[in-house]
């Protein structure tokens, strides 16, 4: 353990260490408060105020009347070059993805959008929205936009297979590029009534602007992740 | 506007829509709250929510008795590949950047330490805690490992320059791959305090494993960036 840190960071940092080192499994159930105060030697406001960090961050679960228990590993998702989908990584790990339609359907450009996309403005844009699941749990809240120029017509079944592909087979359209801006964001009631977490949950969002061989914007989209049910990996080489 | 959403969640897009395609500019002064209840026709209550939500993701700054001004835009960080330090990155944004050196010292590799840059428990592990500044403001908290073998005898001076140029050009140690995990946390006690913001407030958390050539372990870091001053970016290509 660190100096410098207050004891129940200490403590949340020790036990944080133990569940990424294997120590406790996840769906293990950790030790009791009491149990705690004992081993560390704390008082029962440091370990409660260490489990409930450690909570709100997504890797404890705390069961009514059962226990406190280690969450299932965040659904990890690369940020590197891979031509993998979202089902293909969150099969990897051994988990459920499914995706959900909310809506489509066919907006006019107003002013960022149509500078995002490099679009006049009023120019007919398809705006999806959808959800997506890992273990039948809401994790992602998408919503894409499409020029109608790019891909006329983009369907239900479309939205609710991958986009991507149906670009490419449907539409002929072959991604080249995205380039995606990272920020938190704390859940507005919209997107935390979609992803089941309280109003205010801090949150990935993420813009991406995706291009083909021409350069030519074909998507935008913004998305929202659940921070306690989300990370991302990056690998980059140097030469 | 999009439909389906409550109303400060609209007013609150609508006010970012019109920071991010520069129509409010950075520093500028908005509306009161008396006159966007005007425009947008709604309660104090309603626009409060929208203008609190956006100073917590940091995209207003709200000052006493003066008003709510635009946020500075956020320091920006690549993700992709890149050369070019956290110095030369910060100063292309026409920000200036800066370094403290908080603590330098030699720890024996705990479990997971040991588990993470590959060396035997007790090792010698040098840990250097630094602080990083953007424009006067603390914006990141970094803590790096480095093994006593792989580069002995760090020292302050490298920590406040470029560890990675230190180890290059004195260690004769060649960065070839990162490996980064990005995780959303809450500032405990210690990182409120050094990054000046409220316990509790949402941060990036990025874990980074750093290779050399022959695939040795070089560095392990542990890096806290306040949420609402930071934001990244990543490009990636398909071909």
């Amino acid at each position: 353990m660190d100096k410098n840190q207050s004891l129940h960071a200490c403590i949340k940092d020790d036990l944080l260490n133990q569940i990424k080192s294997g120590d406790f499994q996840k769906g293990e159930k950790i030790p009791t408060e009491l149990e705690l105060c004992q081993t560390y030697e704390v008082s029962r406001t440091t370990v409660r105020s260490a489990l409930h960090q450690l909570t709100l961050e997504g890797h404890l679960v705390r069961k009514q009347g059962k226990g406190t228990f280690v969450a299932e590993k965040k659904v990890n998702q690369t940020l590197s070059p891979t031509m993998d989908s979202f089902n293909e990584q969150v099969t990897t790990q051994g988990k459920k993805p499914d995706i959900s339609l909310i809506d489509i359907k066919v907006i006019p450009a107003e002013e960022r959008l149509a500078q995002s996309l490099t679009v006049s403005p009023n120019d007919p844009i398809q705006r999806i929205e959808r959800k997506r699941y890992v273990n039948e749990e809401p994790t992602q809240y998408e919503i894409s936009y499409i020029p109608w120029t790019i891909a006329p017509g983009v369907t239900k079944n479309h939205a609710e297979t991958s986009l991507f592909e149906a670009l490419a087979e449907e539409f002929n359209v072959s991604i080249h590029k995205t380039t995606e801006h990272i920020e938190i964001t704390l859940a507005d009631e919209q997107v935390s009534s979609i992803l089941q977490c309280e109003p205010g949950h801090p949150c990935f969002y993420i813009e991406t602007i995706t291009e083909d061989k021409e350069g030519r914007k074909v998507e935008f989209s913004r998305s929202y992740f659940r921070g306690d049910k989300t990370n991302f990996t990056i690998e980059r080489n140097y030469d």
